[in-house]
């Protein structure tokens, strides 16, 4: 229970894909005193090196230093900015992006700051959605279920090319010399509690949606034999086997890293944990049947249940992969806010970004206000927001977008709408695939930075036809780490009685208009048509994304002077 | 025979979709000495009638007034341009759009200019490209097969929802009170003859093309009544029966013509024509096998041959329909600048547009010179360029555009490209229908303003894997025009000798690359299977517009103040 007589604080850092953010947070009822952000100097690279050495397409790197500068600029400017005494702060627990790994040595070093690594690639981080490895997940598939591998259903069928297994393949196969070199696999989750801690340990949630580790046990080295010769050690090589339960104290802060921070050598310092996941004790939503979707650059469902089932495409199911003691399933759209940024950046023309400017809006702005004047199916498109694959529930990174129904009227604001009805019938997919596996979905909450659309979460609500219910946190994950602080500091016996007392959610904040969901139950059935025939039935997009690939290599090869 | 002594001239005019162009030659050589161009002051109408009045979605009405002022305008400012003496013109043509259609009364007066019906959208010139009939076209298509009219296949086994009987019959069944008043259902390419001779006269050309007149008959009245009951009469009532040959004399220019146009009163004025068909002179094919592209606006293709047969898609086959002894068939493309121009104007950002302007150059000159920087492929798209439906082979209206294949790599460019190629492979379908009815395409030759494009050319020439022949002249159908007066007025004997005279073509202007041949042919599998899926297999593109109309005519309820 918190101390009543002299306020208690935590910290909670959220690593996202762009940049840091660290949130200043009371322990006795969440309130959030104060966040600051960093940016990562190098943000995604996915095109280039540092050195400027080209990376092919569907590649995304980034650099383990740009994490530790969010923890010794982000962390002391949010404490500054609290008015606190840093003395008061009990703990500390942060999130990150999933799957994103590292390749390091056995003290931690990332490879790609050892200079004879620094110009290859694969010594880099490998961010979750580095996209380039579906075909090492393709036969990570095949096999498994050619063998019937147990684990395969506990990932809705599929194991994703973001994954570990599938990214270490790939760097198995393209760069030997790195992954020998490489002494340890880790998930930047484990890296940064390691650089705060003192000791690599491995979190539960990220070993089990990630890793592949379900029922005390990884992949089998026959298994991964078979797959590719000398594979077979990839487990006992590089991985880690024992875990750490989420709401753990993983360790204490080390003296260097309290330097860092600015804040006391020796407090709580919880188990690393995923942004996506550590978002459902923020929203209150830790329970059987509450299914929380963090919408931003991707969207990520995740819902408990004391259920263990097999839903076909979902990500996967974990024993204590959300809160320990319940099974947690996680599901997911490929991208979400980042194809409304590339529609923004790139579909829109001067006459709208002129507008929008004299209104005093953003172009987003602009255009979902007029997105909000259209009938439902007064655009007469129907999309597929697969820009970067699909990972629920068809689990392919090879899929792409498309818009059908264009005409000569075919305006920006109509393609807008459609893309964010895109994302809802997507959500839909999704929720569907949980009822029919028999873990229903009861209640519906949506967390992340696309909440302040309400257009968005209007047509959600009505394509769904249930309510939603809003997370009323600005900074759902970072929140959240800050709530696995406080139980890894012991102020609270366990992370859904923090909840309760630190997260904070709107019931019901959006409801279904009946004639609205009607027509979008009629363009449900347009849209599963597409979604099934390029999805499931159709080869094309995979045969597109392998062009692209030859041409582009064509066009490389012909620039490096391969021919005469 | 040209007379040597004195140089002869005559003047070809072209209506186009926006504006019209006059055009004065020289008969002896087709020297084209000037041009002039006057756009239609109403141009389009698609939204609304000058009353304010809204059109519904996929109408397109002209004014036919503005018609007549591109004679008073454009005609006399070619002559003075031209710097000759007026007197020494022998003979005018002109060609038109069509199916572009005019209900008049008995004089030829336009039912819009009767005051009661000027707020009657079914009283204005409905466009080649008014695509609201589409039912109707369904029904003529239905009702045919069923009762196997014999000059369904001389259509490729459709009706377009472009012409006349659909157009009529959506009149009849929407208007009836203008449906009745009207005394006469006339192409505007005979309208305008008609203005100029003072009788008239029906061209073979536009009576078999667009109003089903084959082997000496129009389709039955049985078959026309049970199409819809008192519609049995239409031809009757409504159409012309006796028709006057391409290169025909139809008549001479009246006083009050020659006081419009300032050319000499009784001058020979020729049979009119229809804008595509009457290029194939001015491009020197005329004789079988030679294909004409004209790429504008839209693209028709046009090619005689001494086979009648029948060609599944194709928009006809007319005896004499391009020139008198031949069969004339022709097949088209409904949309390609004008989805250019789509393109640029409002999917395409600022940033693009700056570069442009910097650059001196258009955004499409702008776009085609990134786009040609692409390797084959590179891209990943697949478009169908069907916003505003296909003609061929398809002959569906209700069909819409498509881009598969989108990523957040997709750049304007790539999509620019896959424009292009779009149109290219749609030709590419339409040449191979004619290789497979036994009607070979074996010179294929490029019209109209697209010429201008080489990147486009390139690409055609690629993915057709043939040679491209291209007209030299800058006003082709107009040339046309010219080249059919000249032997109206007896100048010539025949339309293929005075096109070997007159017209002018540079042969194998651009040859095929293998190598890109060879990859086009693997992107052509890919297009195919887009266009047989969304073009013969799936109805969604058909729901996707019974969709938009469906809201659209929700929300006008809405604004009428129907609901309460």
């Amino acid at each position: 229970m918190p101390n009543r007589s002299a306020e208690q604080y935590v910290v909670g850092v959220d690593f996202g894909t762009l940049s840091g953010r660290a949130v200043v947070v009371r322990v006795s009822d969440g309130e959030e005193l104060a966040v600051a952000v960093a940016d990562y100097p190098h943000g995604v690279m996915d095109r280039r090196l540092p050195s400027g050495r080209a990376l092919p397409s569907d590649w995304a790197l980034q650099v383990p230093a740009d994490y530790c500068a969010v923890l010794s600029d982000a962390v002391p400017a949010a404490l500054a900015s609290a008015g606190i005494d840093p003395a008061d702060v009990i703990g500390l627990a942060t999130d990150f992006t999933a799957c994103t790994m590292i390749p390091v040595l056995d003290d931690g070093t990332p490879l790609n700051e050892v200079p004879s690594y620094a110009d290859r690639p694969h010594a880099y981080v490998k961010l979750w959605k580095h996209h380039s490895a579906q075909a090492q997940a393709d036969r990570i598939n095949q096999l498994a279920e050619q063998r019937r591998e147990p684990w395969l259903p506990r990932y809705g069928g599929f194991i994703s090319s973001e994954w570990e297994f599938a990214k270490a393949l790939e760097m198995y196969e393209e760069d030997r010399q790195v992954y020998d070199a490489m002494d340890a696999w880790v998930e930047a989750a484990d890296w940064i509690v390691w650089q705060l801690t003192g000791t690599y340990q491995r979190n539960a949630c990220a070993a089990g949606y990630k890793g592949i580790f379900q029922d005390g046990e990884y992949p089998s080295p026959d298994y991964l034999e078979a797959l590719a010769p000398g594979f077979g050690r990839f487990v006992r090589d590089k991985l880690r086997h024992d875990l750490v339960a989420l709401g753990s104290r993983a360790g204490s802060l080390t003296d260097e890293a309290a330097t860092w921070t600015g804040l006391p050598a020796g407090i709580a310092v919880a188990a690393g944990n995923v942004d996506a996941h550590v978002t459902a004790p923020a929203a209150q939503a830790v329970r059987p049947g509450q299914m929380v979707a963090i919408m931003g650059t991707s969207t990520c469902h995740v819902m408990s249940s004391d259920r263990l089932t097999e839903v076909p495409g979902m990500c996967g199911v974990v024993d204590g992969g959300i809160v320990e003691g319940l099974y947690g399933y996680e599901a997911g759209q490929s991208g979400v806010g980042d194809i409304f940024g590339w529609f923004v950046d790139t579909q829109v023309p001067a006459s709208y970004a002129d507008a929008a400017r004299r209104d005093g809006v953003s172009l987003h702005d602009h255009l979902t206000a007029l997105a909000a004047r259209q009938e439902v199916g007064e655009h007469g498109l129907v999309v597929l927001d697969w820009h970067s694959g699909n990972r629920s529930v068809l689990v392919d990174h090879e899929l792409s977008g498309l818009v059908v129904g264009l005409t000569l009227a075919t305006s920006p604001e109509h393609q807008y709408r459609a893309l964010l009805e895109a994302t809802a019938f997507g959500t839909r997919v999704i929720v569907e695939a949980f009822r029919d596996a028999g873990v229903p979905v009861e209640e519906f909450i949506v967390a992340g930075g696309l909440l302040k659309n309400v257009l968005l979460m209007q047509i959600c609500s009505d394509v769904l036809g249930m309510p939603l219910s809003v997370m009323t946190s600005d900074h759902g994950s970072a929140l959240g780490s800050a709530i696995h602080a406080a139980v890894a500091a012991g102020a609270y016996p366990d992370v859904a009685g923090a909840s309760d007392a630190m997260g904070r959610r709107q019931v019901a904040a959006y409801q279904p208009d009946a004639r609205r969901s009607k027509r979008y139950d009629e363009m449900f059935v347009d849209y599963l048509e597409v979604h099934d025939h390029f999805g499931r039935d159709s080869q094309l997009m995979r045969r597109l994304r392998g062009r692209r690939r030859h041409a582009l290599a064509a066009a490389q090869s012909v620039a490096d002077g391969d021919r005469p």
